[in-house]
Order: structure tokens, then sequence, then C-alpha cells
């Protein structure tokens, strides 16, 4: 998309073989074939050569991997660089989160640059040009502007927020909604049924963030309730698979072997029932998808539970 | 569902002949054929038999005839009765609640027992026994929770709120954007495109709402959120097929022409624009939604106009 725009841009491949291969092809031949990448787009290997000329640094890499990447590109950051993470996911065992990562790994003066990036951005329509709109969040709003305005073009709408802790959690816990909405389409449980569950499970996860400095209404908006919608949605959600696989009764285990790609949601329920008990949250529907998950709770006996508890006000 | 509970119900028919209708047929043929009404239900069109011993009257009639048939049974309800209205809209011209109504049409004495109940409520399933939740508010949480525990089963889950309010606005207002959905939809926009739509559709209303007095999170829950997803997901929703076919490039009056019934995100999108005028609150989806429907504004150029717009922070 920057690329698109006139801006140049490096990316940075882990491996020479790596970069020459994606050079040669100009495509992501696995992830994204068929999609040619812009002729301002260069590749590289080399650490200093993409990342220290860079007035934004984007680290688009999966959570689990994050903390290894920060670390191996941050001595070539340069001083004034917007830092900005585009990924979605908590760290195990801790529920770290990836700016939590950044302040730690980054020395201080690269800390009033670290943004965070999050939306519903399902990057096979953007690449189609479709439009669509995420949210940037900085303590500092000049920092977010800047970034806006690199990003920003007639398809790809970007709104500044300062909720860093919401935006981040929001990407990251609305993947245990998704899967719990999987469970409701595979139980044929009804649009009433899955939306009252879509609602209730965002109230959950707003709960939880607030408890742990988020602003609530960030919840609402394109890094929670939007991006939820995109993945409750999309057909290719892995988080919704592994719900419908448990509502036909087949125990996890056997759902993850059947997986090439590791569903985020699974990992991301027992990081938000470590924060929960931390902060003292109650999070029935985290609860019961732990249990259907790793105890074997029937999800029909799940929903009952869940409508059975004694009545209560919304908030 | 509270004749199933064994409550006793009376139905309150608006002649003669509809009542022996129903209670010859015990089904209502034309809504909802098949549905045998539980032998605990009683059906008159006596006002007095019907209203007086009621301990809860329930007020589930179109917006548009809400007044006058408020004016018909107000009369014989009893001093301690609570007062429900289950009716989703606004009155036009000026977009009046349905509490506002009862306010301004029963004795101050009846003003304690009005209740307001909205929620992802779609009809035929909850016949079918399916799960949903709804919301019931009250300025006075013990009357609100008196109708919760006369409402709530195993299968409807009731909660209860003090925001009159943004429950009733909620379900009124997300006709709005379930009319855009469907334009999103009719435009083949992708699913972050309409997600972002839904989000930020969400967020303008709840601005209105709350210059309204409204509680924001409300927006956020099921009289809101919830309310809008059943709608968009719903196959028989009248605002998403409104919407698909202007996206075609139908005018407006042309489609009227072709349905029976109203599509309440139309007069709604009216209400809502003379609020926002009157409360200062600036609806940039409403109004492109306005002029599609009714200046010819092709929804092509309107979803270019809302991307286009300078940049902004989330809230």
């Amino acid at each position: 998309m920057l690329a698109q725009k006139g801006i140049p841009v490096t990316l940075l491949a882990r491996t020479p073989e790596e970069a020459d291969g994606l050079n040669s092809c100009r495509q992501h031949l696995r992830l994204l074939p068929g999609v040619i990448f812009p002729q301002g787009l260069k590749i590289t290997n080399l650490v200093a050569r993409a990342v220290a000329p860079a007035r934004l640094v984007i680290l688009a890499v999966p959570s689990a991997s994050f903390r290894q990447n920060v670390r191996w590109v941050r001595d070539s950051i340069a001083p004034e660089a917007i830092i900005l993470s585009a990924t979605k996911g908590l760290e195990l065992p801790n529920g770290r989160r990836m700016s939590q990562i950044l302040k730690e790994e980054l020395p201080s003066r690269l800390h009033s640059g670290i943004c965070v990036l999050s939306g519903p951005n399902l990057a096979k329509e953007i690449v189609q040009g479709k439009p669509a709109s995420t949210v940037i969040a900085s303590p500092d709003p000049a920092r977010a502007e800047e970034a806006q305005a690199l990003l920003m073009s007639s398809s790809f709408r970007v709104y500044t927020s300062n909720d860093v802790v919401g935006v981040e959690l929001g990407g990251a816990l609305k993947n245990i909604i998704a899967l719990g909405a999987g469970i409701a389409d595979g139980l044929n449980m009804g649009d009433n049924g899955k939306a009252a569950f879509i609602s209730r499970g965002l109230a959950e996860i707003t709960r939880l963030g607030v408890a742990a400095g988020a602003h609530p209404m960030t919840f609402a908006g394109l890094a929670g309730l939007g991006d939820l919608i995109a993945t409750c949605a999309s057909r290719l959600s892995r988080n919704r698979y592994v719900g419908e696989q448990l509502a036909l009764g087949k125990p996890w285990p056997e759902i993850q072997r059947s997986m090439s790609n590791v569903a985020e949601g699974v990992n991301t329920t027992c990081a938000a029932l470590a924060m929960a008990e931390k902060l003292h949250v109650d999070m029935p529907i985290t609860e019961a998808t732990y249990r259907v998950l790793f105890e074997g709770l029937p999800p029909q006996q799940a929903v009952a539970g869940l409508m059975g508890r004694p009545p209560r006000a919304e908030r």
C-alpha cells in the first residue's frame, strides 16, 4: 500500500534466500500468490539497509516471534523513527501486549515512537483495493497522526486513538469471541443467540480491557467490534473453524492435529483467563470456552450454563 | 412465552372478528402460521377485560399506531401495573420515543410503571425455543427487575438497565445502519469495508444517542450492537433488502412500490437527521444514506465521499 502511494519501502526478509526468492518472483507465492509487488518496493535481508534509513518501521510478524524480531532490528532503528506494531495477539504465558514487549526491548530514547495498529484488515481484500479502515494508537497524538498521514489513502482510512492498551487488547481478545461464535454457528443457535453471544462477549472482553487500563469505547470501535465482525463473517477464520468443530463434539487435541496453523483464539483464551484472575474480572464466556477446549465440557452444556446464570443488569 | 411459563396472559385483539378468528384457529395464520397458542392464553377485544387485571401490560404494536393504541387502553390500566413497550421505532415527524409517548398520554400516577424492552429478538426463532437475550430498561431498578423476573426463562435471558433513552434509540437507530450494510453488501464491498461501516455507523448513532441523554455503552450492548448484528445477519430484514436494491441503482420510490411493508430504517433516517440537526451532532453516514434515498446520490459516490473525509481521531 505504501509503495503504491510512491513512498520508498524496503521489506526485510529473514534470510538471503528468502530475499532472493521474493526479489525474483516479485510476489509472495505462498501467502499472496498473484499479487505483484509495486516497483518501488525493495527487498533485503540486511537489517541496517532496511531499518536504519526508515522513518516508519512496521513490525508485522506473529506474536510468538515478535520479541526475537525486535531484538534483531532494534540497534538499527533511527532515533526519530515511528515503530508501528501491526501484530495482533498476546505473548504467552503472561499475556504481554506487543507494545509492552517493545518497551522492554527498545532503549528508552525510542519509546516515544511506539505506535500500534489494529482493525478489520483482511489482507486479501486490501490488496484488491477494497475499502478498509483501521486505528493507529499512541499516547502522543502527533506520532499517531504522522503514521496516519503516511498510511491513509482513498481506499484505506486511518483513525487515530490514544488508547494503546484498548487497540491492542481489542485485536487480540476478539479471537476468543470469534471462537465462541463458531460454536454458536455449529450448534445452529440462530441469529438471536449468536448476536446476543457476540454482544455479551464484547461486554466481557471490554470489562477485562478496562481493568487493564483501556477505554471502554475502544472495544465498540474498529479494533474491537469492527475486527470481531470481520472475523465472524470471514469464511477463512481459523477461530471460527475451531468453534464449529467443537460444536460437532470433536475434542480440541483432535482438531489441533487436523490444522496446519495455530488458531490464535485458543492461546488467547488461556492468556485472558490468567489476566482475568490477576485483575479480578468475572469472565463467564471465556471460562466456559476454556472448559470446552481443555476440560471436555459439552458445548450445549456450556450454553445452558451461561443462559441459566442469575439475572443481572447489563453493565 | 409468558403463557408457556404458566402465567395467565390475555391477548387484546382490535375487533371482535379478530378475537374470534384467533380464538378458533389458536394461531396467527398470517404472521406466525403453525405456532399454536398455549392453553393459558386468552383472547378478547374488550379492553377492560384484558388490561384492568394485568400486573404487566405489554405494548407490542407498530410505532405509527402506538399513540392511538395507548389512548385506547390507558383508562383501564391498574395503578401498580408495569407498562412495557416492546416497540422499536420513532414517531414521525419529531422522532418521539415510545416511552415519551407513554408519558404524554398516561396520567402521571402511572409514569413510574413505564419500562421499555429491546434486543435481538427475531420472533420466529423465539417461538422455536432458540436462545435469545434482551434488555428491559426503567429509571427505577425495582420495576425493571419485576419485569425481568416475569419474562426470564431458560431460553430467554433478560438483562436490566436504567438507560431508557439508550435502549429505545438503539433499537430504532440501528435500522439506519442495517440499511447501509445492505448497500455495502450490494456493492460487494468486502468483509473489511462492511465491518468498518458497521463500527463507524454504531459510533455515529452512539453520538446521537449520547447527545439525547443515553449512556454510550448501551449502544455497544444487546439493544444496539446485538440487534444490529441480528438484523444484518437475517435474510428477512427489509432494511437490508432496501440497501441491496439501492446498491443496484434502483431509486427509492421504485423500491418502495415493490414492497408490501415499510422498511423502518427509511423513516428512521429522516427522524434521526431531524434530531441530529436539533442536537448539533455530525452524522455523515446518516446524511449520505438520506442523500442516496431522497436525492439520487449514487451509492458508490456516497462511499467515496465517506472514505475521503479529512483524517480524524476514532472518538
